[in-house]
């Protein structure tokens, strides 16, 4: 069997989601990608959490060819491939229907960056991308969410490092970062911080954010060249 | 004693109610049906889910006559088997006092398709019926509640099938499915969905919910001929 | 040791505040009262819920004097008192400061009846009392509560058995009940319902609440001599 | 080892966190201070909670540096150990991210005393410190956050004692106590008052608050030489 080693990763991560309470039932799926093979593990489509086994997992190419696996891969095994091919620097992918983050996807919102616990993950706001339109959606509806996720790093000049995930109109959160582990990390922050933006809103529907140096200290604190949070 | 397959299934979907945390003491119900029998399945009135077994579940036909069980029914007996007698193609239905559902419900408001979550199991606004009238609960409540329920769905036209509940003005949910379980589980998703779309309408109260092509998108790619989500 | 029987039901129903989430710490009191030798016992004050045993539960006679045990009786004894002195129909009574019910009673306002869920227990809106005076506080604090909670009943003419609770204004809520098991179902049940009713109000402020004739169906199916809910 | 008693608490109160539900991952730090040594027992930075040991905990002391430990301390540090020096009469400190609080942080709002539950811990409202200028932040950030909060209390004359916690604009809650578990207990009593307060002001956005003498009546008697909560 290929990629023994990130299967067991995917797994895990995959794992996490109903432990962490960020899904129900079936509801969400992780990938990891192996960026030499060129090849992604994803979870099979609507499989139980308690019926996964790192076995029973799907590998893709970036064709988006089932290379091994008996079972069909996640129906949005799309989406996840082509954020390989727009973001070179993630390793694995989450998406969720957590729901303070389904929220705020669903109102069409950014997620503001209203304080410290947001800046520390997400430099500036999680941003909102727009609807499909019909036709995108009617060509190939998974590919082109990739697409329009992509679309909207390249219009704001996003880096996906920085900005480790999205929330996608009437949809809901993609989250990604240098692993599956990390990924999943992001979409519990993301819940997390979308549920104080929620309070924040009906506390002060004005609410002007952070300040950008607090915004930045926080995020450099924890992140780049002169990191000092944490042990190195 | 009759029907041991589906009392046992029955049993276990009642059981989930608990687990899943959708109900305080005895609040909700599930029952099934044996459509070849005309036999229903259903819970005893006010038993604790701790002293239920598949044993102590009472057996109805379809007049309401208990046929086995030495426990009253459900005191909502009357609406389950009106429902299976109006809507011929489910096997199962659950009624719950879940929060959120019933929040909306007291609101009086149907439960706009604001996002994909919704879209994959309810197509279109999950209805909130009328209020019954002063004669008809006097005449005989929980009939006339599957009466209103029926009028409801023969008034919008909707398929039971692809609207698989309803909440019931100043009162509750009623979810139903195939069988017992999938009932259940339709229960759970209207109460995430009722969940999600509180948290939109704070974040926009004019929130004008997911363009309609999504939703078909969504709707069919998880049921009808061509869906292709899951493993078939 | 006296009453033997008593002190088990009333560490029973102490016990069960924290295993129902409806109290952190030491948060929350329950009291039962023995008619008959005019005697009640309740729990000693800012004692851990790990640490409570039938023993060292407190019996206090109508006059608040301690009859058995070593320790200070809850510091709302007197209030416990009182409403059993008010109340001739009550054997149970508990305090807690469980989030929802306080958030309406900071808000000084009564609890309507939205919907079924309320009706099937509470016959109209849970009543909010008005705060006490400067001189009642300092008079006897613990004391007045009781009474000012008497003097709502009494001026909104109210019945403990069908309004087995009150929100007391920017404190928390009170309930009771035949006995103290009861009394802790109801402060279960006012919880759920002060939750329901404030999901209610985000979605329309001005709900006017569940028809007169459903609150009666309600009530009247589950109480009175012509209830049908549950085994008889 | 040194300090092996204060380690011990230290490390008892850091594990409450995450077993209280008040943070997710790393969010959030407790110490404790020895007043006689001059040293501080301190979390270490970025460890998960699952690594803790009381031998991998930080002791540093009032000038920052390292007296005992392989590890970087909490990141935070230089703010406990300012507030160590502002408020002599505290013994430990927490710093979490819970959710609610944190609502409240962002929005830039003190919590009001809206009733006896805040009185019963918090005399008068929760203070909110504003957000530290762009020259603080980058002189030296969490000096200068200890610094504002210092300033908070001086400027509005409170007392740590009686104000035992505040809320950090645009970023958290800080608590504290006479010792660390004390601190986690006030941890745990700010986010449940931050809940209420919420609740509250969607239920009635003006609302005045408990009167004076009731949070008066409330404070006293639980704090002070006349209090009677408790066991004595």
């Amino acid at each position: 069997m290929m990629l023994e080693k990130l299967r067991e990763e995917v797994y895990r991560a995959n794992m996490e989601l109903p432990e962490r309470g960020l899904v129900v039932y079936t509801w969400g799926n992780v990938s990891g990608i192996d960026r030499e093979a060129g090849l992604v593990v994803i979870k099979p489509s609507g499989v139980e959490y308690d019926d996964l086994t790192p076995e029973n997992l799907v590998i893709v190419d970036l064709n988006n060819n089932i290379v091994e696996g008996t079972m069909n891969p996640s129906s949005d095994t799309k989406t996840h491939v082509e954020l390989y091919k727009a973001f070179p620097t993630i390793g694995g992918i989450v998406h969720t229907h957590s729901p303070h983050a389904v929220g705020w996807a669903q109102a069409g919102r950014d997620i503001p960056c209203y304080g410290t616990t947001h800046a520390d993950y997400f430099y500036g706001a999680v941003p909102c991308s727009r609807n499909l339109t019909a036709q995108e959606v009617e060509e190939d509806y998974e590919l082109n969410t990739g697409k329009v996720i992509a679309e909207e790093f390249s219009r704001r000049k996003l880096d996906p490092k920085s900005s480790p995930g999205i929330i996608c109109r009437s949809h809901g959160p993609f989250t990604w970062g240098k692993d599956a582990a990390q990924a999943v990390y992001h979409a519990v922050v993301l819940e997390e911080l979308a549920k104080m933006a929620l309070y924040t809103v009906i506390l002060d529907p004005q609410c002007s954010g952070a300040p950008q140096y607090v915004q930045d200290k926080h995020y450099l604190r924890k992140h780049g060249p002169n990191a000092y949070y944490g042990q190195h």
